[in-house]
């Protein structure tokens, strides 16, 4: 689909360089960072290319790129080693010497005195770049980049660290707003991403089809992961404002398909942090006992910053003595149900409940996997347990991936359960 | 580096087609599997392209590989929408007609048949290949792929359809025979990978950097991620034996310049994995209470299959109350030291092997930020407490990161301070 008026835009390149991508040790994620940046700033890219850490084979893709492109966004390879080779391939092209930065000097002997590091010699040739370049520091690791002007026949090259923690802030400071100063874009272009839980993809997919292609500005395609599925929309329009009309439009048919409480959020939102703003806003706390996900559902509620104010605590009773002794769980109903049993998760609930003295308690026993399943119970079979004042609720899940997959799979299960009662309470009655 | 003898090898380009790709929709993982096949079959890659759905940009980038190539392994754009336009871009640069392959069409039927779908006429152009192609049919989907031998100067081609579940096995059944008939490799390729925690990149440069192109044999590369530093060996041998002595010598003399106890593994052993090991072997239990690192820790523990084993039991300690609730930390304590501090972390260490009864209690206390730091102890400030029958330890770390590096590094710390001890446990007195 041509989403995008691209005549006054620049052809931009994007070429990725480190021997472990071509051997294949990891996917190309700088570029996909990038492009997706670019995109949603309305700059579509034209090509990727990627080659490994060897300065021929570097200069002579460097002089494919310089030639067809208009700007080039160059990662990796900018480090103080024998294997970084990209400044010296960039000068080789642009034929332009490569000159030591007396201020990238002096901002990598801070950094190292802040560190407490020793500062090596070694470290210098990270402030070498083209004579006529302009430095771009790097306020989070020790490499700084260079922006080169291009000319006729001749793209403008940008070189960014390789680490993702250092190229993505750069980027931010540095790319963005030249690009948007140099080329600016007349149409912008933005996605939304509506996530759900719950819902298979098949039966999403079977309730909003029609939706697909029927407005030409709005592009809605699925994507499923770890369990969930996103509905991704991608929009094009004059302006903030319009493009957000356009979303509000195709949220509202798409929600007239699903129940509301299937979309749990959009974009940045994570299901963890939707789960913390409505415990803070009903002013309920919350303790958290775990078995078979032992540790994951409480780091995931901790993801949020400042969920000290809801999270009270949390055990991890691998055995079953510790859901005694922690949580109170009778011998004898362990005996007779087992630890896996709907029984076991609502003792675990309302025993941390108590204990803590929260709200509410939320607890999870499961099989992950890959040993310990028998017929009756077997590998992927959880019980979510959630204790109230009111009482307590109990589910019953059975999963099929592996012990990974299972065991996050439980805890968005029991971030779910949590979530749609939450919704249930704070609804007027 | 030479790595391999190249000079009978192909030079391979792998070129990508897909809209999405260079979308940022998501990564490049076809090129990224190819080239890891490739290199265990002792053929390095040298370039990736990507590029999008459109003819003329990609018969560009054709015309660019097709000269620097010698083998060109080309996915995607093979399908029968408007999209898909590699067989006619294919066409353009190689200067063929396409015609229809019979038994391509014939297959395309049996397989619509067999799946109970109607064949629409629309399908047939799927069976377009260059005149001069062998048709690659397709058993895991309906577009077949082809092979186009080149010249001199002019890379062979082969296309594959971009679908993964397509690709793979076509990859398996026509290209890695072909591969190996056409430039049988005198030598094989493999990779070892040696974990290292604790010393920074730059240090283990600067103790090994004679040991990189020391043995024309051998690569020696860092990597750096999350906080741990991997030294990557790739080296070239006849045979899987002649490399393990090859690994063998190189490591020696890695161990030489490290302490051993530096290298925590190899390949895919995981931290979590050698503690549990070294945990198994030495018939010790343990409990853990977090902090800061509220669950992750456990988490990661319990990643490895059968650590209920030795785990007990954990506790996710938040709030004060709850550290002196459940591990008898003393409120004075709290009160004059901090929940922050080396006291703190000792007497969480401490107060959880009491209580679980446990020979080992692990504890980490911290500020993971990004708020809650203070002059005195800013984000990043980590005790680490360790107790045994014997005494207890702490340590602290000031990691620089943000929430999410923070808890990671300090999950790390916490681990490596436990191995580091338990290999002296088990050294001989």
């Amino acid at each position: 689909m041509a989403l995008m008026d691209t005549a006054a835009l620049p052809r931009i390149e994007i070429l990725s360089t480190g021997t472990e991508i071509l051997q294949g040790l990891y996917p190309d994620t700088n570029a996909q960072w990038m492009s997706g940046q670019l995109l949603a700033l309305g700059f579509p890219v034209t090509y990727h290319a990627a080659v490994g850490d060897v300065r021929e084979d570097l200069a002579r893709q460097l002089r494919v790129s310089v030639a067809r492109a208009d700007l080039i966004l160059m990662s990796g390879g900018l480090g103080p080693t024998e294997d970084d080779v990209n400044r010296y391939a960039v000068a080789d092209v642009y034929e332009v010497d490569l000159v030591e930065d007396a201020e990238a000097v002096e901002r990598m002997r801070r950094m190292f005195a802040g560190r407490k590091r020793p500062f090596r010699e070694a470290n210098r040739v990270q402030a070498m770049a083209p004579r006529t370049a302009r430095v771009l520091y790097n306020n989070w690791g020790t490499a700084p980049g260079f922006l080169l002007e291009g000319g006729p026949g001749r793209a403008t090259l940008v070189a960014l660290p390789g680490p993702p923690r250092e190229l993505q802030p750069m980027f931010e400071l540095w790319v963005r707003p030249f690009l948007l100063e140099r080329w600016r874009p007349a149409e912008i272009l933005r996605t939304h991403t509506l996530h759900t839980i719950h819902l298979p993809e098949s039966e999403i997919n079977a309730r909003i089809v029609d939706l697909f292609g029927a407005d030409p500005r709005v592009n809605v395609a699925l994507l499923a992961s770890e369990g969930k599925v996103d509905i991704r929309l991608t929009a094009r329009g004059p302006s903030e404002d319009a493009i957000r009309e356009i979303f509000a439009g195709v949220r509202r048919r798409i929600e007239e398909r699903l129940d509301p409480a299937d979309i749990y959020g959009a974009d940045e939102e994570t299901l963890e942090a939707v789960v913390g703003g409505l415990l803070r806003e009903q002013r309920l706390t919350l303790a958290i006992a775990e078995s078979c996900t032992s540790g994951l559902l409480l780091a995931r509620v901790t993801n949020v910053a400042g969920a000290s104010a809801y999270l009270l605590e949390g055990f991890v009773t691998y055995a079953n003595e510790a859901k005694s002794a922690r949580l109170g769980v009778p011998p004898e109903l362990l005996e007779r149900h087992g630890a896996v049993s709907a029984e076991t998760a609502q003792a675990m609930a309302e025993g941390v409940r108590r204990v803590a003295g929260a709200d509410l308690g939320l607890s999870v026993t499961g099989i992950a996997g890959p040993t310990g399943g028998t017929p009756e119970k077997p590998v992927g079979l959880v019980y979510i347990g959630l204790a109230r004042e009111a009482g307590s609720t109990v589910i019953e899940r059975r999963f099929l991936g592996n012990r990974n997959e299972n065991r996050l799979y439980s805890v968005y299960a029991a971030l779910d359960l949590l979530r749609r009662d939450l919704l249930r309470r704070g609804r007027p009655a």
